[in-house]
């Protein structure tokens, strides 16, 4: 079933006749890719079910924008530098016009960083996608969810709550002032950025990291337990956009929108704290906010505490996929 | 959304604690991967989605190792070793016993090559499952589409028509007296024996070679078109299961199913003729039927006779997925 129908019509569209390490391209039954020597192979994949992950409507381009950056974003939290990716798009109907949106969009993505369309697989049913994305990492150099250590800074990039608040003034939860808010806010939702600089320049600097798609707490929390520590986080710290600030002025909105919102894309990572000026130059050369939120302890769990030092009640439900 | 939720059991039950050429399995953003120095990767992916690719009510390990199968046959068809495999698993509701019975059908395939699951996804939505496989093959051995040279036999591995005879038992548009002939024929459709084997052994033999996916005429029709060649294939030389000769007397019914029927996962190649003793030597060590249905001509297109030799009217439709 590989490669046929629509795919045949990427031969056609294709990009740069050559691609650094792709022996063969799509058209027949496997691509053939040539690894780096004494590289490994960082391997994932993420599907995209309308409905749960985006909403109808929602443009072609911009769904397969989002189906790579969600995959990029994982090799990013392993440190891989992102290489090849693969597409099974299932659509309702044979609709060209909407495969040729998808890939487009991915394309758009993939060519930022880099990365080549080597293969898919079109079928017919419920609109879906799933990517599958290859990247690669020095033996070693890889960063993992474990390896956070008691005393070690806990740093988010960006701005966590600015996608969820996306997706909360596209289903009209939400209203924004200012349309140039809402489209910056929409867009975080729409075409995130996965953090691919930043995590191979964690590389040897961060002691765990993992990415954030269903939410600050929640996935943080996965850090945690794999390491087997806990941490202290202060909502004071949590880094707020001025979008975000302006759409959703309640100070506890906004936390439940960064510490439980999904689809941020975000590295959440440990350092120790002798390598916090390293991030901070690191935060400038990318010009990326890369901001300290709390700090790793031994007790298990997560706590969470106000400007006062108070306790804050914390759901780890995480993101609800419009539940 | 990497490897949350029920891929969580999936550490708990998982087989070999190494697997060779795994640095990380399930359970982190992503998996690495060792590549063997000096192979090429070799990547595809299929997508299995219900009524489309597979009856409702289809035994889920059924579906877990034909997701997988079908994968593997992409892979034979260019003479790689399987390797590594993901799932992305998308499931209306929330269901282990489900998931685990796809995981524990895709890995008793797996077993059998040495292949290991190191990563997947699962999500929320109408039934449906993409598998990715990796493999290796050594530079210019890998086999492809391209390559057909006319004089070249066409050759035909297993019982083409096997799994679409299968299919229409299990549609009740067929009968078979015997209970063996049935559960040999649904056998074929539901649990397909991907040619690993033959695809390697192929290397340096084979000129081309496609894997049977969308029925035979379809699929070698692709390997001439990519060939620039044609073929001509002889009704007689069809090679028909002792099953499929009683479940299907009727001889036109029976070459429709072998030549338009889908799902067989067979492997269609071409060798030179003088090279058709080692591939009758092959055959016999594989104790897997490899048959020569015609030859690989200079005027493209594919064209078909019957044993007088008189042309047969082709619907070069192919596999229709239930349609």
């Amino acid at each position: 079933m590989a490669y046929a129908g629509e795919f045949g019509l990427i031969r056609r569209i294709r990009g740069p006749a050559t691609q650094r390490g792709v022996v063969l391209g799509i058209g027949d039954d496997a691509a053939l890719l040539r690894p780096t020597r004494g590289m490994l192979l960082a391997a994932c994949v993420d599907t995209l079910v309308e409905g749960t992950h985006f909403l109808p409507g929602t443009p072609w381009a911009d769904l397969g924008w989002k189906a790579l950056a969600v995959n990029l974003s994982d090799l990013a939290a392993m440190g891989a530098w992102p290489r090849w990716t693969t597409l099974a798009l299932t659509l309702p109907r044979g609709e060209p016009r909407a495969f040729l949106g998808v890939v487009t969009g991915l394309r758009r993505l993939a060519a930022r960083h880099g990365v080549a369309l080597v293969g898919g697989d079109t079928t017919r049913g419920p609109l879906s996608l799933s990517v599958q994305a290859l990247g690669e990492v020095p033996p070693r150099a890889a960063l993992r969810r474990a390896g956070a250590r008691p005393g070690d800074a806990v740093l988010v990039s960006g701005f966590p709550g600015d996608a969820a608040a996306g997706l909360a003034l596209a289903q009209g939860r939400l209203h924004a002032a200012r349309g140039s808010d809402a489209r910056r806010l929409r867009g975080r939702l729409d075409r995130p950025q996965p953090r691919v600089a930043l995590g191979v320049a964690l590389r040897g600097l961060a002691s765990a990291c993992i990415d954030v798609s269903d939410g600050l707490a929640q996935d943080l929390g996965h850090m945690l337990r794999d390491s087997g520590v806990g941490a202290e986080i202060e909502t004071q710290a949590l880094p707020a956009s001025p979008a975000l600030r302006r759409v959703v002025p309640d100070v506890a909105q906004r936390l439940r929108l960064a510490l439980a919102g999904g689809d941020d894309y975000e590295l959440c990572f440990t350092v120790e704290p002798s390598r916090l000026a390293r991030v901070a130059d690191l935060s400038r050369r990318l010009r990326l906010p890369l901001t300290c939120i709390g700090s790793v302890v031994a007790r298990r769990g997560l706590r969470v505490r106000d400007g006062a030092g108070r306790p804050v009640a914390l759901s780890q439900a995480g993101f609800d996929h419009f539940a």
